[in-house]
């Protein structure tokens, strides 16, 4: 069966299926708190994607687009993609929910950058990412992987 | 007894010290490299701060001075540390570690900036350390913690 990928909707549903995530945090009671002061409206578009078993949301990543001013890793600079709190919940994951995800990621044909968690890097390699380059004054603790579309290859400093 | 602090320079030893902490990745495949490679100096400084137990590395964190042009978090914008991959390996955690780096830190009397990590909240809020108020440009999927020096607050924007 195909995995849909859906963009998220700010409401009271999505922030309570968001506490399975282990990256529960700052964004998201921050998301809870706007909704309760009515500082956002029901339904607002939210920054992540996700995908339901059945209404269960059971899968989830955040995107944002980086305009290419402040681009520091493609060449050429560009409008690229950074890919946040990629995460399935324990009973569904290596079922190919990570994968449809990233794979969601890469089909607006922007590149894509992500900072890998510990022991990750099989996973992004899989997924045709390449570490970068380590570079102090950029990285510092970030262990940052890209995903390169056609013609795009890292900027080299 | 009382730990000490020490500023870890980049050598052999350092390097296959750093394999037992959970937080290895591209940098620290990037500094043995360098050193292989004769393009850094063994015993070259390193942003790494750490505690021996005898000769053994117990506890490491990475500390970054940012330049006050770059501060989005503080009032007045000043220069401040960036504290990452602060870590004790199993055996030693529960023992001061932990807090013996974060306390050396604050002695340089700037503000202090972290990522915390996945229900790190509580720890951080023992340390002294605030959740900033969340921002979506700024702060993307980082669930930032701040400690604020005498005389300094939040940014407010």
């Amino acid at each position: 069966m195909a995995h849909k990928v859906e963009r998220l909707k700010i409401n009271y549903k999505t922030l309570e299926d968001f506490k399975r995530f282990k990256q529960y945090g700052q964004q998201e009671l921050s998301m809870l708190e706007d909704l309760e002061a009515n500082m956002i409206e029901n339904d607002s578009e939210s920054p992540f994607y996700g995908i339901y078993f059945g209404d269960k949301l059971v899968a989830r990543m955040s995107l944002y687009q980086i305009q290419a001013k402040f681009d520091r890793y493609f060449d050429p600079p560009q409008d690229y993609l950074e890919l946040w709190k990629l995460e399935v919940i324990p009973d569904y994951q290596g079922k190919g929910y990570g994968r449809t995800l990233v794979d969601f990621a890469k089909s607006f044909g922007l590149p894509v950058k992500t900072n890998g968690r510990v022991n990750s890097s099989d996973f992004w390699a899989t997924m045709g990412f390449t570490p970068v380059t380590y570079e102090v004054e950029r990285d510092r603790g970030e262990n940052p992987f890209v995903w390169y579309p056609a013609g795009v290859k890292e900027q080299v400093h």
